[in-house]
């Protein structure tokens, strides 16, 4: 009877979880949904009004000169409102949205508490920080903030409330822990890979790549389906939204489609390793470089106005060398195959568009999609340098701003240019060579820069064949560009999303133990003396315990003579935060028959995740006597090694189950010492 | 100093083992080559010599009757031959060769130990049995046996040795334990998938999906390069053995590539789920059958010589059947957009040829392709309607027999015949819906029913589509069936794989915890009491241990008071094989000068994986009192728990440790039981 009940009740959690990973897939969606279309009706709005600008201020040849000052005003200004807004917003409501967020979701999944990570507050303010950024201009795209909304948007449905609108809709209590809520995000992570790009298969990968720290077979399953419901909702959303010809399923393709497939000749391959090694090269030389301004940044900017006016800066720097180039560059090509939607004329010819203009006045997800599709002939090498060039520069100091930007589509992009300028420079010397079709090059030359900056593969190229919508076979060379770019890569320095969690001192756990750890054992890097806490211990020892110290997890010790605690036998270990609710709630022996009866689990995970800190606490009346018998609340297996147990060993356990506290004993089973996460990052 | 020698002893290490997954790679891509090549050329000349003796034979329309006996019979003979000599190998030689393989492989990886699994001599046995088996025309593919090929490849390069051929290398020994071993077999099943499909990412999707137990991100990019290399040599020489024409990179598309991209409505999403729920029934009824057949094979054939026998029965059912097809339905199609390569005229008028007869003459694989691209109209609806049925019993008695032949092809092909069928029926009741594309359903339908059968998802979708070209935008409809198979399915029982495993009594790990486990403690399954062995113990006490007792691995302890060994603290585990080392080696303390200079890990690796059984070790004599010093040998960090530890949770240790022992320990250090995976088994 009993074992049906429960087998019942796990059916219905096994149900919830699925529903909930498909509401995550929805509500992943429609956010990438809305971000995507207001960037594109602001863009559209200030792109617009730049080119009549434009337009209606072009000397006319024979009375030269001066009007195109103008322009050149509206744009810095329609690009700096728009920047101020969301730095200021980001620096002052909630820095923690700054840059493009995947980091911090790794971390998070890798076990690590970011605070304020999966606020609603913080999706908020990054959803109008990147629409802001993005359509301010800055090189960056709006990746790296989708995926991070949906890993909140998963982290707020499975809690079933908020605590930001101190609301608790009292449903998937049984999701309230860490654990649990780190997959949740996991597939939120999916989801929202797979709505920034319309990558369903992209987005399992990615999260198993760069995101999951553990593995099981169930998870990845649910992570799929969270991606798949995703694209399938953004792509529902936004047929509607362009309007809904025909019912036909086109998948989304962002990056444009190919109109042809691409195929490849077996001699191309050693081209194709070429440009991984290029882009391996430009890729770390990029991360250096950012790094080093990173530093300067974070030593000589310390001020909060200063951030936002550095954002300021860049976006006019961008700006202007933007008009420079196109005041300088002449570039004029004949309308009629013209890519884009808002030809500008400029000082062409009457049936001609500025090609530099074009490259310009859109934003960079759409310059991306230029230079894959644009047929040959559409650019002089000049221009393509020169774009390279500053792009390459105004991305590298943009990430890192105090803006909400991903890093992802200023490094496809730079990479798409420097593909199709080889491309071009290479057609240029062996005019015979008719497989260089600029956009294949152009792809290839992204896949590489990608893989040089960011250093994932695998998930990398399905998410260029998803958006790009080339067959399987081309999968091929785009795998061989990328593992090069990474091995060359990796000889220099890390990848860019590894490199800011470095920096930030995050203490990551990474795949293997290091190096420095072999033969030596838990003595040698585990803290001690330990702090412990009876089995039944005095309410005032609780007390000033926690006044005392910052530790979050206590060992519980019997057996103990007098007040020698850490001599004592563990039996169990018991978290600050469930020892700080015991004293706010009295739940002490003398008063049992209070609360005894209804309190559970429960009573704990009501307040998740916002623990109330130990100040919360009156100082207990001197005069009382009560005890705690911690037996009820604590936790009776926790992990136990041997201090002599090797220190490889104890991490593949320590990472494999994703602990946080480790408790080391010695022969008797006596504490000997505790292992936390900062004990594994090598000092 | 020694600091930096460790370093490049460790990038050594690292560098070779990926040397190691490149062979893998290639190596397996030759392997699978060569059972390629040889099965297309006899399969060609099997059905050529048929065709010819049916065009020979056919009785002309004025003196009717007779003749065609006489094909027959050779179609007959041709098949119980080839059939007879591969069912003997493998019952005779190596019966573990029987079956696909992957249930094997997957069980293996899961850290059981199957015996003779990985052996060069089950690699041979196991490429003539798949061979002979497709070509005598049973109902079964050769993919399954390729993975298992890959398998086998990988633990032998990786170890450097061959224990068949007593030969060894001396190279990669630092790989010789059975962690590392396990991750080179992972590699090898994604080669192998890789070189059977033509389907990198998808070879590698399958061994997480499917095989892999444990996560690391190194492995699954190691895994990755060995799928790539193997898809990249199978292309090269499969394009060389079919006439290197251009150097043109096409992708192997082992299904044939589909002419236009495939392209769906919204409005077919439900008739999608439609055959995915089709599927799952058929998948699920499949199963069933097919466990009942076993179950009655187990049970009433228990003699080698009726195997055989059976094997050569069900052979000459399915040529009969097949026969009799040919002979009664009478479906002449013209020539011209003929897709076989040997049309058969039989009673068919002069420029028209048998389209059943199409169908049987020819490989499963290629009647798969065959179903897949045929134009609307090459078949008559009867023809489906017979062909799936009699497939669908054939292919049910097949899996199973003593035999060496996947299930995927001929499960694909079931799924192919209906999928076609339902559009054809469809088309005829409806007329005017252009949309169903009978290719189209036929590739839904063999999703939906290899999703019924084998409840993999992600894999087999990434397999379909780089097997057939489809574009990603395809996926989604693939997925769809695909889930919904395997939902329905699952609610009735389990995938064929599993089914096999557990009907094997096989002590796989599940990916959670069982239900049934919630609330035990360790104490409620672990086992007792305990054989122990004193660190300091005399070899006579070891040596009847070990004839005693079967047990794999014995808690070493020490503050024992006399012989009460089992109230000692544990300080160590040490293995079964180890102690017969010791013993056979004589390392005892008392000639300790003579081998302890000499006596490294090597030592131990030396005999692996093939360890000697304790028979082999002569009786001590009955005067020396020789002692072993064990805290030479032992493993002094085992993973001990303590015995009020709750059950989901050592699972979860044991689980993603990938253990085969774990002490349970009291409050006191003392040992109180063992558990092993046996324990973990719900009985």
């Amino acid at each position: 009877q009993r074992q049906r009940l429960q087998d019942r009740f796990s059916l219905r959690t096994n149900v919830i979880r699925w529903i909930i990973f498909i509401l995550i897939g929805i509500m992943t969606a429609l956010i990438a949904c809305t971000i995507d279309i207001v960037i594109e009706e602001l863009s559209e709005l200030k792109y617009m009004f730049l080119k009549s600008s434009v337009d209606n201020n072009v000397p006319i040849s024979d009375r030269e000169g001066g009007d195109l000052a103008l322009p050149f005003l509206w744009w810095i200004l329609l690009s700096i409102v728009p920047v101020a807004i969301g730095a200021s917003m980001v620096t002052f409501i909630e820095p923690i949205t700054a840059g493009s967020g995947i980091p911090q979701v790794k971390s998070y999944l890798n076990g690590v508490k970011v605070p304020r990570i999966v606020r609603i507050k913080t999706l908020a303010v990054k959803s109008i920080g990147v629409i802001t950024s993005v359509v301010g201009g800055l090189a960056g795209g709006k990746e790296g903030p989708m995926i991070h909304a949906g890993a909140v948007v998963a982290a707020g449905i499975s809690q079933g409330k908020s605590t930001t609108f101190v609301k608790d809709f009292r449903i998937f209590k049984a999701f309230r822990d860490d654990h649990e809520k780190r997959d949740f995000v996991l597939g939120g992570a999916a989801a929202g890979v797979s709505a920034a790009f319309g990558a369903p298969i992209g987005g399992m990968l990615f999260s198993l790549e760069e995101a999951a720290s553990f593995w099981n077979q169930n998870l990845i399953w649910r992570t799929l389906i969270a991606s798949i419901i995703s694209s399938f909702t953004l792509n529902i959303v936004l047929s509607a939204y362009h309007g809904l010809k025909d019912f036909t399923f086109t998948g989304l393709f962002n990056l444009g489609k190919f109109d042809q497939p691409l195929s490849f000749e077996y001699f191309e391959l050693p081209i194709f390793m070429l440009f991984g090694v290029t882009g391996g090269l430009l890729g770390a030389a990029w991360n250096y470089l950012n790094m080093r301004i990173n530093k300067f940044r974070k030593r000589y900017v310390p001020w909060k106005v200063g951030k936002v006016c550095e954002a300021i800066l860049v976006s006019i720097v961008g700006v202007s060398m933007a008009a420079g180039m196109i005041y300088f560059i002449n570039d004029c090509r004949p309308l009629g195959n013209d890519p884009t939607i808002h030809p500008v004329q400029l000082f062409c010819e009457d049936n001609e568009y500025n090609a530099v203009a074009a490259l310009w006045f859109q934003t960079p997800e759409a310059t991306v999609r230029a230079l894959f599709h644009d047929p040959p002939g559409s650019h002089k090498i000049l221009t393509l340098a020169m774009f390279t060039l500053v792009y390459y520069v105004l991305s590298c100091a943009t990430f890192g701003l105090n803006v909400s930007l991903g890093v992802f589509i200023p490094v496809a992009l730079v990479g798409a240019a420097w593909g199709r300028l080889i491309a071009m420079l290479l057609f240029y010397l062996f005019p015979a060579a008719q497989f260089l079709h600029p956009g294949k090059y152009a792809l290839i030359g992204a896949a590489a820069n990608l893989g040089g900056v960011l250093r994932m593969t695998i998930s990398l190229s399905v998410i260029l064949m998803e958006t790009t919508g080339v067959e399987t076979s081309f999968f091929f060379p785009l795998i061989i560009a990328l593992i090069t770019a990474k091995w060359i890569g990796d000889s220099f320095n890390e990848g860019v999303y590894d490199t800011v969690i470095e920096v930030n001192n995050v203490p990551m756990l990474s795949w293997e133990p290091l190096p420095q750890y072999k033969g030596l054992t838990a003595h040698a890097i585990m803290s001690q003396p330990v702090i412990c806490i009876k089995r039944v211990d005095s309410a005032h020892y609780i007390y000033d315990v926690l006044r005392k110290c910052q530790h979050n997890g206590f060992p519980v010790v019997d057996n103990v003579e007098g007040d020698r605690r850490s001599k004592g036998r563990v039996c169990g270990i018991i978290l600050r935060s469930q020892l700080i609710v015991i004293l706010l709630k009295s739940l002490y022996v003398e008063n049992k028959h209070f609360w005894l009866p209804e309190t559970t689990i429960q009573t704990f995970r009501d307040v998740y995740p916002r623990y109330p800190s130990i100040k919360s606490v009156r100082p207990l009346d001197r005069k009382i006597n009560y005890t705690v018998d911690l037996s009820l609340f604590m936790n009776h297996s926790p992990i136990r090694v041997n201090a002599h147990d090797c220190v490889p060993k104890i991490f593949n356990i320590f990472r494999a189950l994703g602990l946080r506290h480790m408790l080391v004993i010695n022969n008797e089973n006596r504490i000997a010492g505790i292992i936390t996460r900062a004990d594994f990052i090598y000092k």
